[in-house]
């Protein structure tokens, strides 16, 4: 329906009207799941931070291209957050001497990047991070991807429709070593390879090739872009598979040689969960090992792994996989009606009963005629309605009504309560 | 304990370390459960909004003074959310065909303003948002302000701790028109009221004579703030305290004929909860009913009621009253250690087989020596503790501890999640 709103929403921002928000929910609500079975506790950082916070250490293009910047009133110039690692490592490193170690932290909240607005992509967007500091591992590092696994299982989504990819940074050093590859062209040559999946493969050899690779390097690195077994020669890789196998998780986990990561920070494992069932692979989630981000922030030296998702491309996927649970409107299973406004009162009170004994109660707010009252019950996902008119209020009974099934039972007011609960509970 | 930490925060941001993230979690959760015992659905606005938004009905000091207001990549002006209701009219406006009316809204979520940064104050603060729209009636009125003493009630205040205290704006229009002040000048003697707690009577008196009101004016306006029964004058009032003592919580709420509430958009009751433990009374939650908000925005006229309430003083008032619950660090309550190198797949094995049936379960993320993992599970709050030595091996055993009792007993490995839940429940 057309709207006569002349006000609106500003470009790439979100509204969560009632149905949205149950989906952010749900989110929320598994990705904490996920982390609470690990236990992992919740924290927050500012959604304002400063630009220097961000300079260190994340990719450019974040912040000088993305980022929201603006200067507040006394003229500072302050971001809205980009990404949650930063304010991380500075919070932890202002408290490093009193925190208890490992620390494992989980966080599901809004972030800003001013992209072009498109499917999957907003500028406002949720994130779920978590991340465990202070144990240097590829034992710990396969935590993180377990958990990533449970919240994957979770939702319904196979190991068929959603896989975790992993490889190892200081792997691809090596390799890229043994390639002639120097360590300053590494990031360069990472960024090639994030490439290869949007290009024709003839489109891709002529760029890398322009882009400073020779013919035998690249020759090299397609061999070993295209080995799945390279992780037999990585130690960490090796003992990264036997610890998800102890932790139930391995079918949802393959090496793959061309996961590389491009944010500047990750030095050891690096992860992506990606969705198999279109033409196109979608990223669900990523993460990885980073030994240097406190030490930038004016910390001590502390190792830390995690990951990072974005509610829109999840959400997406499980729409489009009919995953989501069915959305009920109303919170409340019970509707107390209004006979008339002599009446009204008596409602409400029992309304009030209702609620004390811990049910929740939608309660019309005003006499109107019953079949209106009834409609609404019907669009708000109601279960069961009360209906107290002349006949129940003179002998202090209330008539309830099972709307699954359309029946309907007159009862003592002390028993509505009673009635009710056992309605909701043969319905569960 | 001095950070070296370079990178600091940007002033009035706010840091959820799990403690904080804790009361913020128990803030929402409360008002949740008070929102949806009445049915109502929880939503969520953009945080980016334009300043057009706010230009028509918020206080003008909160939009040309207090928010942060900045221009995005394209050069249009946005702001940061100052408040929730601008947001809730515009949504509504843009589908009111589409929706269900009664409407019933609640939202939790951060909000912006450029305040000097105080106790009780911050920059970036969390807001409680709860909305009722298309029922124009005393008897809504006293819906949101049950819904509100039932949270006041959750948390843990009396009704000597906490009042809410209610006027009605129609009500005093009335009364100062008998005063023969003039409709244009309402505003301004509202202002006049809301100031007079923060002076001295003199000084008070002193200023408003200088701002306008005549000896006799000023004079019979005294009298009509200490008329606390002058609610009795007012139908919407008389019916307002009927249904708040039919929904139960009469004893929450007192008529107060101080109490104006200085936003433009409120047209009929208006409430505010206060504090009253200490020598000044300190605002936890405000509202009222407002009439013409969604037209002012470009939709079809439509009547609300509603309130707000920000997490910071309620969170001080909660703490000083040590009503919050105490902080347990980690979420799962059983650590499993890991003895040594060899043992430590099995003990992940185990963490795994436990989350598996249900339980929350926190992994020591390497072999340490067992004291150091003993003295780990003391810090987060760990209730259970798991030990998986050489002859537990041998014997496909579980040692299974209660730190509470300081008992433990070693069983089956297939009796442990069992072993550990009758624990988890017995110390419930």
């Amino acid at each position: 329906m057309a709207s006569k709103s002349t006000i609106q929403a500003v470009k790439g921002t979100r509204e969560f009207y009632p149905e949205e928000m149950a989906l952010r929910n749900y989110l929320y609500e598994k990705a904490g799941a996920a982390a609470k079975a690990f236990g992992y506790q919740e924290w927050d950082a500012p959604f304002l931070e400063t630009i220097d916070l961000y300079a260190a250490k994340s990719g450019e293009e974040l912040v000088k291209e993305q980022a929201f910047v603006f200067n507040d009133r006394s003229g500072d110039p302050v971001t809205l957050r980009p990404e949650l690692t930063p304010s991380l490592a500075r919070m932890i490193a202002a408290r490093q001497g009193q925190l208890a170690f490992p620390l494992r932290w989980w966080s599901f909240g809004p972030f800003w990047r001013y992209e072009r607005p498109q499917k999957g992509r907003s500028r406002e967007f949720f994130q779920w991070n978590i991340d465990l500091l202070g144990v240097s591992s590829p034992e710990a590092d396969a935590e993180l991807i377990a958990i990533a696994a449970t919240f994957i299982k979770s939702v319904g989504l196979t190991p068929e429709m959603a896989t975790i990819f992993v490889n190892n940074r200081r792997l691809m050093d090596a390799q890229f070593d043994a390639l002639g590859i120097t360590p300053e062209n590494r990031l360069a040559v990472s960024g090639m390879v994030d490439r290869r999946p949007k290009m024709s493969p003839d489109a891709w050899d002529t760029y890398t090739l322009e882009n400073g690779l020779t013919q035998p390097q690249l020759d090299a690195l397609k061999k070993v872009l295209g080995n799945y077994d390279l992780w037999q020669e990585n130690d960490e890789l090796v003992r990264l598979f036997t610890t998800l196998e102890a932790l139930g998780v391995k079918e949802y986990v393959k090496f793959d040689p061309n996961i590389m990561r491009g944010l500047l920070y990750y030095t050891g494992t690096v992860f992506e969960a990606f969705d198999l069932s279109g033409s196109v692979r979608r990223a669900i989630l990523g993460g990885g090992r980073y030994d240097n981000l406190l030490a930038d922030v004016g910390g001590d030296p502390l190792s830390g792994v995690g990951f990072a998702m974005g509610d829109v491309v999840i959400g997406i996927i499980l729409q489009e996989k009919g995953l989501l649970p069915a959305f009920v409107p109303s919170p409340a299973p019970v509707l107390v009606t209004v006979f008339d406004e002599n009446l009204w009162m008596n409602s409400f009170s029992l309304a009030n009963e209702l609620r004390a004994a811990g049910l929740k109660v939608l309660s019309y707010p005003e006499p109107a005629k019953l079949p209106k009252q009834f409609k609404f019950a019907d669009r708000m996902g109601i279960r069961v309605v009360t209906v107290i008119g002349p006949d129940e209020a003179a002998s202090g009974q209330v008539t309830v009504k099972n709307l699954a099934s359309g029946t309907q039972e007159t009862v003592e007011r002390t028993q509505v309560a009673k009635t009710i609960a056992k309605i909701l509970e043969s319905a569960a």
